[in-house]
């Protein structure tokens, strides 16, 4: 460390640089500003960081975040019961509810399939939804994990487990993004946009 | 706000919204990720963010960051008087430490002439850096503010009120910068780069 690094502006840096999509630049340019900002900004700044972490708790059906026990779609009484759409984590729950479209229920792995990161089936909650589909009565469960590699054989491995319940088992569409331009679609998505294409 | 927003959640992303540089997408992304971190470790980055900040003042005499009265800078008794150089915020005195090459003063001005945001000559330190002129022994002023708009107003107006006082005044040079593509150059940069050619 050189005479001119400021310590407790480094280590701010350091924790900034934490957080994903912060490089090491980005989060010494934050911790620089940050220490010139008002301290009633501040404190407002690490206060709700602190307290939103303390506030937010995993609710106990579906896994997604909730400030009680059970989260707000669980408890919404309003919502279709016997829809099941699982999601890998609770940002992918809000993505889905920006929609509005759907009123079913969700169901939050908390990660996805990963055999190179030691993350097998024990490890997300797949267990819980096996347990949700014995108790609750549900006629279909569609697999909105991410269309990678992890997503796509996270769902098939819980469709194999799934299917032989009788249960309807679907995955959302792959295809060509909506307002994006053909040209820069990559050939596996075009090709799953052309399997999937639908009589007009 | 759907039944799905967690309220926690939003302020705390409303909060990281204000930083310089996180739109309101990626701070949902973030406070998203911190609600799903281990406590201990929100704890660290909030408490490096308030701490870090606490411990923060300005330099007394040259308006960097310091913790004490006056900055490291400052307090070095190895480094050659009579040279300052001036920048806009401490993080250019960050950038320049980075360098390695100077090893004079330097004083911050905490902002750059703009007219169009109400900030005159009364608003950055510009009092403060003449008073350092009458009472400290200095030779040259290294005028070190961006090379936009602002920053060469800034200096512009600097240098005509201290060349009278007899001191040397000197801007840092304009160029291409290395490293990189000549073609990717805008003109003003090329032509400052030509007009400050040297021999070889």
């Amino acid at each position: 460390m050189s005479t001119s690094s400021i310590e407790p502006i480094a280590r701010m840096a350091a924790q900034l640089a934490r957080l994903p999509g912060i490089g090491r630049k980005s989060a010494q340019r934050l911790a620089y500003h940050i220490a010139g900002m008002p301290e009633d900004e501040v404190h407002a700044l690490a206060a709700a960081i602190w307290q939103g972490r303390k506030a937010v708790h995993f609710c106990s059906i579906c896994g997604n975040y909730a400030q009680e026990d059970t989260c707000l779609i669980c408890q919404d009484e309003k919502r279709k019961n016997g829809q099941i759409c699982v999601v890998r984590d609770p940002r992918d729950v809000a993505a889905m509810e920006r929609m509005r479209d759907y009123t079913g229920r969700y169901h939050v792995l908390g990660g996805t399939l990963s055999p190179m990161s030691g993350i097998g089936p024990d490890q997300i909650r797949i267990r819980e939804l096996l347990s949700r589909l014995s108790s609750e009565e549900v006629e279909e469960v569609i697999l909105a994990t991410n269309p990678d590699i992890e997503g796509e054989a996270t769902a098939a491995y819980i469709a194999r487990l799934i299917k032989p319940m009788g249960i309807r088992v679907t995955r959302i569409a792959h295809g060509v993004p909506v307002g994006s331009d053909l040209e820069y679609a990559d050939e596996i998505t075009l090709s799953k946009a052309m399997e999937g294409r639908r009589d007009m």
